[in-house]
């Protein structure tokens, strides 16, 4: 594989054909080896800093001269304080368990013949992301350590940075053994959609950025698709609640951060507590430029503006919050289930009863109580790192780390059993767990 | 909801909405409840095992004058002896272990702040099967154990076989609590068409049927979609193998049934062994009536029918066999990776090298050695029941019990612990499992 071609000649097909070649041969890789790959993704960083910096300047300038705005500047920086922090988390990941070959279930099946079910990568991921460019990095580390090829596509704008990135980690990984093709990088929009049609070669989908964005890539393939589209969080406060820690929580859930999914976009409040609750929460909430919109009785007990039944389907992402006031916590549970994403919504209540209802009636990745909707994240949860929080049933749900980018498949070691000696009593079934 | 509509006045999104909203009743039932309304269904079988033996009579007199071939007919029959299976099949059911609220992950975030990785129902699950009518019954009943609200669409032949199943269940399981709507049996082809664009109400497809069926449904939804199109086995006799035992297995893997997805297709000859192997084999299969097809080395030594490129990739459903020589086990794996279904493939060997390099690279939901792929079975592998066998990659790969037809959520509960408050250093990470 040494006179491959480079990825920028090749069509998005041909690199996803290598890349599943590449999948098959890094599926057997063991641990020591993709840490080793990890370590030399850390030291070509480090290497390449001179050339990084360049490059994102580059990107940075254009983006400058193209008007955006400064929050999307500062996140298409990537400075030495930034690649440090990416060299952090290579080694961070190194430190991690492995993922794969792990025995998921064992049982003897008849005396001989066991079957285990073991930890193997997906296969071929293929990422498209935001225009943070040390997304790039995170995103393919997690793809090596767990064994999973990948097919990179990032912002346009950071498109210098990430080709830089690209090669510095490609030709690091190279000299481990790593087989060549494992990633790839894709360059344009219509490479995304040349990528959605190639269901033989590519596994799974993992789309990150706008809501708009994500439901298209979803509306647009039959490959699997892991994410999210909304992050529409609720938070509901019970009638029998501590108003204090509601109120802490509260702020918590929808200050902390708002451009971020788990933020809580829509407070839902019992009656029976609202006239305790409401201004003292108010006064916290604006005290942080929060803005708020509430249904009728919200109004009569903190004047507000009023809510419209828009605003209970929307995502703010803004130091907005629409307020609801409900009779029970079983009206909470179905407006959550109606207007919510099935992201992360919380309860605070002191109530065993209104707890478990709560539990398990919402239907959502994350189900809190009395906690902020904002711990729904990786780190946060100790998995060292996450590609992504799914909104799917299916697979993974809620913040996704290395264990879902694995699968598993059932390996039967027997010596010589016949399914037509099971039925003729030469062996019987025992289905012992090992 | 005494007086919901019959499902037969309902259109298909009513139908779904309506178990989309008994789906979350019903994830909330506890194994008692559950198990109540499995027993229910038992009962209810043994009561109405007149009507039902009617209406299938109908359905299998309505067949035989369509003509439809002898196989067809037998698995379209309902008579005493299967309904006794179908109640003893219930009755194991109810033994399970329950599937649901088990806890796959428990740890401490911060003291006081605990997570936990809750097993749970996916929600609603579409399932289209094929005219035997006792899969009404086993995919109900496994729908129910696991806590998910089904949509059911049978064969067209079944049709009033399924209509008297679907009726007698469904009013037994509503006197145990279950919530009205939690099934739903669907009438038409255009019933399925209209299924699967519902993406908001349904979580999973489950089709069950021919290759040409089942692609159909991959390619018309963007819905999940679990099982198998195709099952192209393959068994590798490796140059260091037991040839008896080789013999044997192939015989099994090949002739112990047929028209199923877990029978060998292809077999697979290193040419260390081929002249050892092939001969004793070809006798053994020929004796049960197999017909073989071969590539050129295979014809040298047991002069058989030439085998084509297009043997490679079919699936015969039947008694034929083609046959090719390999150099070595990376010729045989490249070989299955590349015509296969990722479905079960065997290699036999005694050697560990071999072994290892067959288990870690064919890129297959079952991987086997040393035995027969018909084993590729719930019921083989202890799970007790089956909804089918998964060759995707994603959630359930192989055979698919009631664990298959589960999702989780993550539960926290805390004590108003907030994310600013990890930050100004009032909580601190333990991350320690419990």
């Amino acid at each position: 594989m040494e006179t491959r071609m480079n990825t920028s000649e090749m069509t998005v097909a041909q690199i996803a054909r290598t890349a599943r070649e590449a999948a098959r041969e890094l599926s057997a890789a063991s641990l020591i080896q993709r840490n080793e790959a990890l370590n030399a993704m850390a030291a070509a960083l480090d290497r390449s800093r001179a050339l990084l910096v360049k490059e994102n300047s580059a990107d940075v300038e254009a983006a400058r001269e193209a008007k955006l705005d400064a929050p999307l500047l500062s996140r298409l920086e990537l400075n030495d304080k930034k690649i440090d922090q990416l060299i952090g988390g290579l080694k961070a990941l190194v430190k991690l368990p492995d993922p794969l070959n792990r025995t998921l279930l064992a049982r003897e099946l008849t005396p001989g013949l066991n079957l285990y079910r073991m930890s193997c990568p997906i296969g071929v991921l293929g990422v498209v992301f935001e225009s943070r460019p040390d997304a790039l990095v995170q995103i393919a580390s997690l793809a090596l350590k767990s064994g999973n090829a990948v097919l990179l596509k990032g912002g346009r704008e950071a498109a210098r940075t990430n080709a830089a990135l690209f090669d510095a980690l490609d030709r690091a990984v190279r000299d481990t053994g790593i087989p060549a093709g494992w990633a790839g990088l894709l360059q344009t929009r219509e490479d995304v959609t040349a990528m959605l049609a190639l269901e033989e070669d590519i596994d799974l989908i993992i789309p990150r950025g706008s809501n708009a964005f994500v439901r298209y890539i979803m509306e647009h393939t039959h490959i699997p698709v892991m994410g999210h589209a909304e992050g529409l969080c609720h938070t509901y406060i019970d009638k029998n609640a501590d108003v204090s820690m509601a109120v802490s929580v509260t702020v918590d859930a929808k200050t902390q951060a708002y451009a971020v999914c788990n933020a809580t976009e829509t407070l839902l409040v019992h009656r029976d507590i609202a006239e305790a609750f409401l201004p003292k929460a108010a006064e916290a909430l604006r005290a942080k430029g929060v803005r708020l919109l509430g249904d009728e009785m919200t109004r009569e007990i903190i004047n507000c503006e009023p809510a419209s039944e828009e605003d209970w389907a929307t995502e703010y992402l803004a130091p907005v919050l629409s307020i609801k006031t409900v009779g029970s916590v079983e009206e909470a549970v179905n407006h959550i289930n109606r207007y919510g994403s099935h992201h992360t919504d919380a309860i605070i209540t002191t109530d065993v009863e209104a707890r478990e209802y709560f539990v398990s009636h919402v239907d959502s990745a994350g189900v809190y109580v009395n906690c902020s909707t904002r711990f729904a994240d990786g780190f946060r949860y100790g998995f060292g790192a996450e590609v992504g929080i799914s909104t799917s049933r299916l697979h993974a749900r809620g913040p996704v780390g290395l264990e879902g980018l694995c699968t598993y498949k059932y390996v039967l070691l027997g010596s010589g059993q016949t399914v037509a000696g099971t039925l003729d009593g030469t062996w019987e079934y025992t289905h012992r767990d090992l």
